[in-house]
């Protein structure tokens, strides 16, 4: 086992083994069982004499954190975590997390839905709805995002509903949302029942009426699943990649190779894929990477819609909810899969199968000359080292890929996908925070707000942010030589202390996380990587929302913050819920007000939070599923290598990529060296 | 033959037969030999009848633009401008296009080498700088970049010095920049020579300094060519594109179908690869795409650096200096060509082969969604179609793509890649706006501004820029409700009259060409095209510098034209040693002070011209040669559509994409529907 290797299963039964004993006849529901990750201060020590090749003296405490559910005497759920030492099978710490709760998971949501569908009321409330016969009611439970409005002491369930009208369990039931809402409390009870705006004035009420069947539309305009639309263009010949001597990449467990780079592979429930301990030609780049939290906060001001936000990770998981990915579907070429581990609500291990899948892609081309005088090109194509893995959160999907180049560049790629949430509106209405994409069909604006986690070991762990800008030289200054106006500069800043900051493209602001002992012997310069960044809109929620005050990391694009062991979620550990104060601004806030905290971040053991996404204000083209919205964050090396770090990958020739001339063209070969 | 087709080699030896009887004795120098592209008043009536199926009534004229150097009989060189009506075999119009100056090549790159190199007084020079006794001197021409500092009425050429210490015509002279710098006539001969300033305080001068032997360094931190490099890496395994029904895409001609797309296939001197008539499931969408211009200023102040400011479209020509693409090298699978065709001095017609590529990718996933409820997933992958042509202009690589999707989205990609452009610097000094890359190598500071040049036909010709905003709701505000201050609204303004316009992804500002004229009948909202910008620093120059003046585009992110036939060109038709007052800023002005001109772009005819770029410091990894540096802009459909247009691609099957289980791993298969 290597210390960042996720729990096995024969841990999670063993853990699940140790937790029981303690809550005797009260059948705990086990949530989590995952890697307690090792303390950073014994990692380091660990790693440096893994890497230096050394007999490694002392192992980091295997430790596993629990998080069980138990019902107390009232009746009422509570969640209790527990850290467990495997190597010592003992408890070594228990915590009672009052007033928290646990994530949100598809069996409960199934549960609910059943609840609601077997509530009398609810019912009735359908009968008024007077759906056309053939119509399935379909209700989906959303996590309950705070707003104010109700006591946060229970875990609620917002429930939309919508309707089939084909008997098809695929039918695409958000083509029609109906005018029915209903609350349900952590025991399953349905607590509220009302019906929902459907024009810009209309408010939240309780005045039923009936569904208006002008709404019912052809399944051509809302339909994506095959078996319900006519047969796909047939012009779309097959495309394959072949690779004959099989992948560069190699793995040995977690242990992952390819070209000159090294990582090991990590996954949890809530994070899903994590990468640990990057390093590139055998020097030290990034300690850990991972998308670690995201929200999506909707921009409809109507009560209840701003219930809407949802923070996918802490509320539902990137891990619980990750895709079951399927050979010749999800990548092309050779692929290997990585499974995951979680555990069943009675503790036994449950195996997430596919949820990371590895495999190579051409990229184009890494660097060409031609050398004008001889004629003479040099071209080398770009092979990129793919880490993949997708999530469904209800209606929408997201396909996070990691990017490996054989430049030592990173590439973090989102992509959007699914269905849009939608909600009703009356035929005919507009409403200036939406879009219609079917009859009485709205699809609201909404924001996606990503946080990717970059904890940096540039050649070493403390490290810097610098920020540069380039500035034009002022003319006519006469202490500047500037004599025809072309001239620019940059000038640059070392980050003291925590804190966020924006991105401003206007003065080609860089974020450079450096090393300021390792200066390069060309450039004269620290060594570092620099974050290319997603160029987004931060939140629009007003500062005193609940929306703003639970998503801190939503306010600016670049956080730096001293590295803590338990900083690791951007929103808090507990999102669901959450009423604010336990971000990444707090954290920040409370170092600064504590005499005894320290808040430098200057060569120091630092991470590097960026924000980004979309403010995504639908278009009828997302409509009934969405193309693939792409947005891309950077890493790339600046002044850390002696050259350009591809300088040997080998030149493009014929002989290899078997290319091929199409029919009736000109027979040419390819250059040759 | 199609009036959007260009010249065929025929046209051109026909209009030479009719030029050169013009100049009787004079012998004339044939520069340019290309289509004038029709009026589009007349191409849009042929157009409409084409695509109605209707009988062609009338056809616009095929005119011929020619550009000659003719010797005066004071022996300096006048450009000539001349149309000429093929059909009627007749020069239409004359003009000589005083204080104009052509393109530079690099035939006559490579005569001033060699007058540089025959020049005594140059070899003087060199003898000067003592240089080890295996060196190579290299001379490098570049277009002289208007300083104000000399008269502009002939055309100069600033040279620029190097060596090779290797004997191999492919070695990389930039790693030996010497200090010497001479300027060469358009009579070739050397008007002047001086030293370069070594470091930041230094000036030109004429006080001869040795080379300083200590700048030599090893090859293997300078080469990189194959043969000047040690083996290169064997971790990269093959990986091929197979396409056993092949490609998806059918040419006739110039005519170029795939997908529902369909668009004509254009080429010039100028800007290389040209796009016309762009339409998706027979909808209009564009007239004409193109690459309209770049500028490559250089941020080093001192004289002469000024001088380095790179006109790479209109001084060099995207269409001459076009690679000749060779299969299996710069792209995989199943490869069209295109070739271009250009003349000889002489007139005759002259074969550019390969200089397009039209291939298709795989380009990950389409769009995808799982419903949780039957687990059942749905995916489709992404097919892309790329047009790409690479230009060389010296030292560097541009790689241009256009990528059609199946989702009707274009994305316009850019890669600068080659070598960066040097200069000394003594060892151990340091600038603040350059990278020292290798002892006594300065890499200055840079800037790379590119011009899209987007002439949309949005359902029909008359169009409009509407910008968009999202924008939070007041919270505390009587007049709204935002009660919990989460709502977030558009707001959206038309552009009514020419101008530039600025990007501001704070407030998610949204460029969309909208017409009108044609409502979405379930949006309820115009039909249009988003700008997906890429967000870059505009010019650094001083607004009075000559960097500025030349470069109008360059100072702002979206400029909105009325379309006029002969306003193509952002910096001006001639862009060699020009003094300013010729782009876009100042037609867009004097068409404002002229009572007579129109100037409102409100369903009008209108052209958007994207600026965008990166500032480019370089970094040590840039060096020898540059990974790809990637820039994307894109254009995608905005309730154009009545939903999303990918929705019949098919899905994604193991049967089609063959993909293949790492050895050793588990067999799956891929989801059967």
């Amino acid at each position: 086992m290597h210390p960042f290797d996720p729990l096995t299963p024969r841990e999670i039964t063993k853990v699940a083994a140790i937790t029981r004993p303690l809550f005797p006849g009260k059948n705990p529901n086990f949530r989590v069982i995952t890697l307690k990750e090792p303390l950073k201060e014994e990692m380091v020590h660990f790693l440096d004499q893994e890497h230096r090749g050394l007999p490694v003296t002392t192992r980091p405490a295997r430790i596993a954190r629990v998080q069980v559910v138990i019902r107390d005497d009232f009746g009422s759920n509570q969640l209790i975590e527990l850290f467990i030492d495997l190597d010592k099978a003992e408890v070594t710490k228990q915590q009672h997390l009052v007033g928290k709760h646990s994530f949100i998971d598809s069996e409960y949501m199934k549960a609910v839905e059943k609840a609601c569908m077997a509530d009398e009321r609810v019912q009735k409330e359908i009968q008024t709805l007077n759906l056309p016969p053939n119509a399935s009611v379909v209700v989906e439970a959303w996590a309950y995002a705070t707003d104010g409005m109700n006591d946060m002491s229970q875990r609620t369930s917002m429930c939309w509903f919508y309707m089939r009208l084909l008997d098809n369990p695929d039918a695409n039931y958000y083509a029609y949302p109906l005018d029915l809402c209903a609350e349900v409390s952590e025991q399953l009870q349905v607590t509220k029942i009302y019906r929902l705006p459907s024009s810009e004035n209309e408010r939240v009420h309780n005045n039923s009426q009936p569904f208006d069947h002008n709404k019912i539309h052809s399944t051509m305009a809302s339909e994506y699943h095959p078996s319900l639309r006519p047969p796909p263009r047939a012009t779309t010949k097959p495309y394959q990649v072949v690779q004959p001597e099989g992948p560069s990449f190699k793995t040995h467990g977690n242990l992952l190779t390819w070209e000159k780079w090294q990582m090991r592979v990590g996954f949890n429930y809530r994070e899903g894929l994590t990468l640990h301990d990057i390093r590139y030609d055998d020097r030290s780049l990034f300690y850990r990477l991972s998308l670690a939290e995201m929200f999506v906060p909707y921009g409809d001001p109507r009560s209840p819609y701003p219930r809407k936000g949802a923070f996918d990770l802490g509320n539902d998981g990137a891990g619980i909810n990750a895709n079951n990915l399927r050979l010749g579907c999800d990548c092309l070429g050779v692929i290997n899969y990585f499974d995951g581990w979680h555990n069943t609500s009675s503790g036994e291990p449950m195996k997430l199968p596919n949820v990371v899948c590895c495999h190579e892609q051409d990229d184009g081309i890494l660097w060409k000359h031609t050398n004008f005088r001889t004629q003479n090109a040099v071209v080398t194509r770009s092979r990129i080292l793919v880490l993949q893995t997708i999530i469904t959160v209800s209606n929408y999907e997201y396909i996070f890929a990691f990017h490996f180049g054989q430049d030592a560049s990173i590439h973090y790629e989102v992509r959007a996908t699914g269905i849009l949430s939608t909600c009703p509106i009356n035929i005919g209405d507009k409403v200036p925070y939406g879009t219609i994409v079917a009859p009485g069909v709205l699809a609201p604006y909404h924001q996606h707000l990503f946080s990717l986690r970059i904890d940096p070991s540039i050649d070493g762990h403390a490290n810097s942010l610098q920020v540069e800008e380039s500035n034009p030289m002022p003319l006519n200054d006469p202490t500047t030589h500037n004599p025809f106006g072309v001239g620019y500069t940059t000038s640059s800043t070392i980050v003291q202390n925590e804190g966020g900051h924006d991105l401003d493209f206007t003065k080609s602001r860089r974020f450079k996380i450096i090393n300021e002992q390792k200066i390069n012997p060309i450039t004269g310069t620290p060594v570092g990587f620099m974050l290319n960044p997603c160029y987004s809109q931060m939140l629009l929620a007003h500062p005193e929302s609940f929306h703003s005050k639970r998503s801190e990391f939503s306010n600016h694009a670049v956080w730096v913050t001293r590295y803590d062991d338990e900083e690791i979620f951007p929103a808090g550990r507990h999102t669901m819920q959450s009423t604010g104060g336990e971000g990444i601004a707090s954290g920040i806030e409370q170092r600064r007000n504590d005499d005894t905290a320290k808040t430098s971040v200057r060569n120091e053991d630092i991470v590097i939070w960026h924000t980004f996404g979309s403010t995504h204000n639908p278009r009828i083209e997302d409509w009934p599923v969405m193309p693939s919205e792409k947005m891309v964050v950077g890493l790339k090396p600046v002044n850390f290598f002696a050259a350009n770090p591809g300088l040997d990958v080998a030149v493009s020739t014929q002989e290899e990529n078997q290319s091929v001339l199409v029919e009736g063209g000109k027979d040419e070969t390819c250059c040759k060296l």
